[in-house]
């Protein structure tokens, strides 16, 4: 039974220098996240099918990996709904269980059902996989990994300014130069709609907005009218997209704006104490900046919006995130607001790649790698070997007694940092013969002095 | 929309002392791998149905999650096939893709498809979750991670040694006082039947034999008549079950039962080599016993084999492991010999429980927990919490000024270490109070000697 070895499209196998990037990546958002007090949680993979239809979306839905139901449960397959095409209601009588879509609906299962076992106002991070069944394409993948943290249970306004202070840390302490963290509230675009005499059309003027970085203003204002916008409405907006300046600038002219609004006000009141609390505090390479236009997820997000993009490359956003109320509403428990942010660990990685930050430390490479020239000088290699390590450094020996080039080959392979030989000679002195493989240069010395220089 | 939070059956949730317990074993585990020069790789959590289906045997095939085709896909569905009560050939037209049941053959195929850039012996660790549609009982879940290391493109019986010091290292260092790292030989079981004279029941014995642990010496000796094993065969056998002796007594006792059998003196100088290095070397807190009654999954190794257990527990064993000869085979890569260990980390953790050898560190906690008072005084605070995360600590600010008793319940169910609190007392004075939770002290002190105490 021979077999060409292939993968499932969409997905990635991590080859070891892929997974210490990735390891980096996610080693630092954890010391990050519980700096801040931030706590580890992990969901099962799959979740009862019911626990996650319905929350995204028909798109969503449609996106949503099932799982096939084991051995005899499959009879009660419903053939009349795959003869009339109701291939939804078909896929549901073979299949109890789903790939999670996100992390965000297990989570808001996981507060409900463990409730009493948490201390609130609850502060989690969570690293794990999601599954999307998305046509595979560059960039895009069926599997990846999502690094969340949440606070429920808690409608302070210090949290919105812990998320800006945890995205600016992450990425400083991932050596990006600069980056952009974008911020508004969902109270100033409701507020916007209102104001323009066009409340009746805020999911409309939102996902048009949102569209502004990759149609422009112009983009902008033709899709506003062709959705039927009163005219009236798309002229008082449009001062608004096009205005550039600070963002002590911006806010003055959106409270003009906004001035008889009180959701608006509301938005900008919030939004100017996280302004000035952050000016006090001051960021390290990030820099806030107010956007008016930054829309991201209206049906979710209840204040704060967040968006997070790198300078220096053309990629699209590689954090995000906002509060929201009640999203464990759906499982029960109710009143509880939350405030949550996300990494895109594959597009950091990216970026990481693109600008050279990677760390030395990440490339494939062993320490040190001891030749094998077989009997006794194997035995006293092997004895090194757990001296070496019991140092704390890692080693390893060469499996078997070959041409000394194929031992070298396998030592460049590796990356070796130094390679170590201990033939009749070195033995005799009680010595070693140790080769710095990036300098090119050999010397022989004493076992003990060795030892103890490391 | 309503709903009350459930899991799948044969799942679970981790808190956060869970997920701190098990990182616990993760990282002690993963710092051994590479000091012995193991690298990290990871697979899909998801492959082809073809690419494991066949691997496990039948009951195998049936414990494999499939993912159900999505959206018009289904409609390919073999109703025939259905009503045919052919549920297999009516499940594969419904999925071409399955959720990984082991990390074994995943590995296989990763290797054999990524050939070209590995360099061999390929030492790689994978400590990823898998699935299997088990029926949810006590301490067996649908879902749990393996932690494996295999080396494969050499036979070298170093890797037998390396195994044995990576089995005990790792236990060591996670503080178990004592376990038995058994070890066998395949090659010797063979010889056994063998010499038996009962070589065309080699399957027969060996599962008899395996299950000496549960059912005794009797209860394999009367599996062995009932399976119509020669009475002769039978008669030669006893003796090696019931023999209680040294390692030594009993490679005395087998190099005499296995005299003129090819197979089984290869196996027993294979054991011999590794027995001797072994002990020159020497062990940790771990005990290297041959047992001829280890049998474990004889149609999968073809070398050495190994289970470990743990004493002070009644626990079955806590690690496995052997040598394979030419897994990769069966993706197109041929003649490649390996060997591979797998930690169980569920046993391991459920040992580390019973036993309390899980270090303080683990238990759910926050360094220091600064209250809220409001106005100036959080402003103030938020600039110490600043300086204490700078230093590396972990820290966080209650989020509303309400009363002190809210506060502190809350520190007290964080598990806070230090709770710090700023009025303006301490503000005037550049100072700061804090409690010792433990030793329920209290003092004021200068914030700046505070900082530099850090």
């Amino acid at each position: 039974m021979s077999n060409k070895p292939r993968i499932s499209k969409g997905t990635r196998d991590f080859l070891p220098a892929d997974v210490k990037k990735r390891t980096y990546i996610f080693d630092v958002m954890r010391r990050v996240f519980i700096k801040y007090g931030y706590e580890p949680i992990e969901t099962p993979s799959f979740e009862l099918t019911s626990t996650l239809m319905g929350k995204y979306g028909d798109e969503g839905d449609r996106l949503i990996f099932r799982i096939l139901n084991s051995g005899e449960k499959v009879k009660k397959a419903d053939i009349s709904a795959l003869e009339n095409n109701e291939l939804s209601k078909f896929s549901n009588s073979l299949s109890e269980k789903a790939l999670r879509y996100d992390l965000t609906v297990p989570f808001a299962r996981f507060v409900a059902q463990h409730q009493n076992e948490l201390s609130f106002p609850f502060k989690r991070y969570q690293i794990q996989p999601v599954w999307r069944s998305d046509r595979p394409q560059h960039g895009r993948y069926q599997e990846f990994t999502q690094c969340d943290i949440d606070v429920v249970g808690s409608s302070s306004l210090l949290y919105e300014l812990e998320c800006i202070q945890i995205f600016d840390e992450v990425l400083t302490d991932l050596k990006l130069p600069g980056f952009a963290i974008k911020i508004n509230n969902r109270k100033i675009l409701s507020g916007i709609a209102e104001k323009s005499g066009a409340e009746a059309f805020l999911v409309t003027i939102v996902t048009a907005i949102d569209k502004l970085d990759k149609i422009g203003t112009d983009g902008v204002l033709k899709e506003l009218n062709d959705k039927e916008v009163p005219k009236a409405a798309i002229d008082k907006l449009e001062p608004l997209l096009s205005f550039k300046g600070s963002n002590d600038e911006k806010v003055e002219l959106i409270s003009v704006f906004l001035k008889d609004s009180k959701i608006g006000m509301d938005g900008v009141e919030e939004l100017k104490t996280v302004l000035t609390q952050v000016e006090r505090l001051g960021l390290e390479n990030g820099r806030l900046e107010f956007d008016i236009t930054l829309a991201r997820g209206l049906n979710y997000y209840t204040g704060a919006i967040f968006e997070v993009s790198a300078d220096h490359v053309k990629m699209g956003s590689i954090c995000g995130g906002g509060r929201y109320d009640d999203l464990t509403a759906q499982f029960g428990l109710k009143d509880v607001s939350g405030i949550g942010i996300s990494f895109g660990a594959d597009r950091i990685y990216d970026v990481l790649n693109e600008l050279n930050l990677f760390p030395d430390s990440t490339s494939s490479s062993i320490s040190f790698l001891i030749l094998n020239f077989g009997g006794e000088d194997t035995i006293s290699s092997l004895d090194l070997a757990k001296s070496i390590r019991a140092k704390g450094h890692d080693c390893e020996i060469y499996p078997n007694n070959v041409k000394i080039q194929k031992q070298f080959k396998y030592a460049d392979a590796r990356n070796a940092k130094f390679v170590i030989m201990i033939g009749e000679d070195e033995r005799a002195s009680n010595s070693i013969t140790i080769k710095d493989m990036q300098q090119g240069t050999q010397q022989k010395i004493l076992r003990t002095s060795f030892l103890s220089s490391l």
